[in-house]
């Protein structure tokens, strides 16, 4: 299958398996998806990251999180630039989620990272998602 | 018992309620509450607003709101502008938050609003909260 844009497809993959509190997520690999993962993991908003073998691209899983009672650790996850309407942020205007509670994601010409660390790098780049 | 800040008092009574699931959720009445607990309601992030009168301040009940299987509605609230750190925007620089998935109340000369409708009637203010 086709799919247009395989980083909203790995978000709702993310989203549906953790509104079902499931214990992890299968998603077809890449590199962009592999590095949104570890941003995750790094984060603190999933418990593991492996990339398995299939003779193929490759799969994801995403082993994911929740405290007690079953609560989200992620609770939000949100596609910003989309194929069809790119979004990009200079380095002087790196989005801030919910006044830092979240993230966002920036692919920059040094690589996938937060906002934080873009701030950091003094880089800007597109804005491929927000995480809460 | 005095409290330093009754709207991140309320904002904590919510989040708490909703993390257990409760149905309701009582909180000493205000004016400003009020305005707050009727803007959660007219955006749908909870089910009924009642004021209750005591004898005493009043007691504002928020029925809370949940999806299926019990997924939440509302899921998040934070609190913005603080007693020791007060936060304002023009009409120019209001906030959105998670690019409109959420909403900003904006204590505004024209009464609380949200973000929206204080675009709507080009006018700033102290930013309360935010929702979503």
């Amino acid at each position: 299958m086709h799919i247009t844009d395989p980083i909203a497809d790995m978000l709702t993959r993310i989203r549906n398996a953790n509104n079902a509190r499931h214990t992890s997520v299968d998603i077809p690999a890449s590199n962009m998806k592999k590095a949104i993962a570890n941003i995750l993991l790094n984060e603190g908003y999933v418990k593991n990251v492996e990339v398995i073998d299939d003779n193929l691209q490759g799969i994801i899983r995403i082993t994911l999180k929740y405290g007690e009672n079953k609560q989200k650790v992620l609770t939000g996850l949100k596609r910003v630039s989309k194929p069809g309407l790119r979004s990009y942020a200079s380095k002087d205007e790196l989005p801030k989620v919910l006044k830092g509670l979240g993230i966002a994601i920036i692919s920059t010409s040094k690589g996938v990272m937060t906002d934080k660390e873009a701030r950091r790098q003094n880089v800007g780049g597109e804005v491929l998602a927000f995480i809460w």
